[in-house]
């Protein structure tokens, strides 16, 4: 067994993006294994268990995360997480991996995948909601499918949308209100809010958005009102009722199951895609274990590793 | 973070116990989150994911297990398993543990706790079926709690039989036919079977059953009639109706969940009980996370460990 102790060095972002694409399309067309992530509650925060299989690939395994939203005061990630790889044949745990860095990478690679095949244009205006790891992480995997002109971004604190605007120097970035920001070709909405912040009026025809944040029940960062003029895509639909963008509309009654227009998978195979340039389209991102898996099959070639006893 | 590289050595089954006992108490008084433990298919086999939270003991974390039949011929084990244990105040993985001997000695632990509180009498005639790592386990636990005046021991295999018995040789130890073996005060059942090899006519009045081998849908090891005849206790309802004993019965219309008698949890803490000294009375085991959680607490104080860095 090895222990891969820090995965985020050096990896190539089209690759993971390409990795990530191939794991969705396998998803498309049914052949993975993956039941629903399970949540347990701790005393601040919870963690998240999510196991898989993804035969094309012929690696099996189970990302273990946290969210602990009062971690950064005390010096640690909000979100950190290992995943453990099982030999297919025999069940061994084979590999242990610091998974926090590639658990950033791997959402990103999913929104740069939904961009890729749902935004109306190629050449954009990247508005950015939220200034955190994942904001990042966004950008950097989306600079891999499409060309970003320039970056609008909004975020609570002017010191983090300060560090989010030089982290991105070679993009023209702008801060400016959550409306201004709204106002853009492709938006990525990347904060814990549980309340909607983007209000339906904001958003004009052919936009594309990423909801990202929305990754446990009673979150959502978008107007319902914009639910239902879209057409939603999303990574799982069982994750998503349960814990994504759409899981409070859900609750309500003002979203149903059905008005889900199709999976990334399935957009990805082309048995699903945006049916009128001028629409909206909105890829509700919950993250799936085969992304993990999909990433840590990259990760495991190249990584830092430390021998470890077993059995 | 540190890793656990192998935490069987010198565990005082006593204490192992004691832990266990106090496990099933929590849960019975409702004091532990715990969903129901999640199944992959693999090729060859299958792997378990099981997260929980036990907070009289402080400790969350995750355990993964697989079961693949074929590995004895490949020279691993058929079950080996890793637990993960997290702060629970922040999330962080703070311990890696090789937890396949552990795996065998909560499950021997369970068998011991519903022995204990479950058998008409203190000192028993113990019945075995199964010559198997889990055998040996529920004899070492159950000889913790009960006094055992002599063992009765079924197997396929002769040469497992022999061994089985020299690992045992402080007991008159003897072998037979699986109806002379059933004739006992407790019976133990850990074989793999996918068909009843115990049969009701064969269990007197008085016996009680550790009911351990059928641990995924489609495993059964008693005769459904005696099912009937006896008060079914369970370690947890929703695994047992999965994969238990009953969940050929149940699936099969034969057995109801109502049916079943209380949880081990429930006797622990006195809500429920063996009714009459002569009935039957079956502990059906699936293993729960929280025995798991527990063990790991005992191991994590004791255990050889390495270093490892995170985040």
């Amino acid at each position: 067994m090895q222990y891969f102790t820090d995965t985020d060095m050096g990896l190539d972002l089209s690759l993971v993006n390409l990795a990530v694409e191939s794991a969705f399309s396998d998803h498309g067309k049914g052949l993975v294994l993956m039941p629903p992530k399970v949540y347990v509650t701790l005393p601040e925060g919870d963690f998240r268990t999510m196991p898989a299989y993804l035969p094309s690939l012929s690696i099996a395994g189970v990302k273990i995360v946290n969210v602990h939203p009062g971690n950064p005061q005390k010096g640690l990630p909000t979100v950190m997480a290992l995943t453990v790889i099982l030999d297919i044949s025999t069940g061994e745990p084979v590999a242990v991996i610091n998974a926090t860095r590639l658990t950033d990478m791997r959402t990103g690679a999913a929104g740069a995948i939904a961009a890729k095949y749902l935004s109306s244009k190629k050449e954009i205006t990247l508005g950015v909601v939220g200034t955190g790891r994942q904001a990042e992480a966004q950008v950097a995997a989306i600079s891999r499918e499409l060309k970003i002109r320039d970056i609008k971004v909004w975020g609570c604190n002017p010191e983090h949308v300060r560090k989010f605007a030089d982290r991105f120097m070679e993009y023209p970035c702008s801060s400016g209100s959550l409306e201004r920001v709204c106002d853009c070709d492709l938006l990525v909405t990347t904060t814990p809010s549980r309340s909607p912040l983007v209000q339906a009026e904001w958003i004009h025809e052919g936009t594309h958005i990423n909801a990202i944040g929305a990754d446990a029940p009673g979150k959502e960062e978008l107007d319902p009102a914009l639910l239902k003029r879209a057409q939603v895509f999303v990574d799982d639909p069982a994750q998503a009722v349960h814990s994504g963008e759409i899981n409070v509309p859900i609750s309500q009654g003002i979203f149903r199951k059905s008005d889900i227009a199709g999976t990334l998978g399935e957009v990805v195979i082309g048995r699903k895609k945006r049916e009128r340039k001028e629409g909206i389209t909105i890829f509700d991102s919950t993250g799936l274990a085969i992304q993990d898996l999909a990433i840590a099959h990259i990760a495991m070639q190249q990584g830092k590793k430390i021998d470890l006893p077993f059995p």
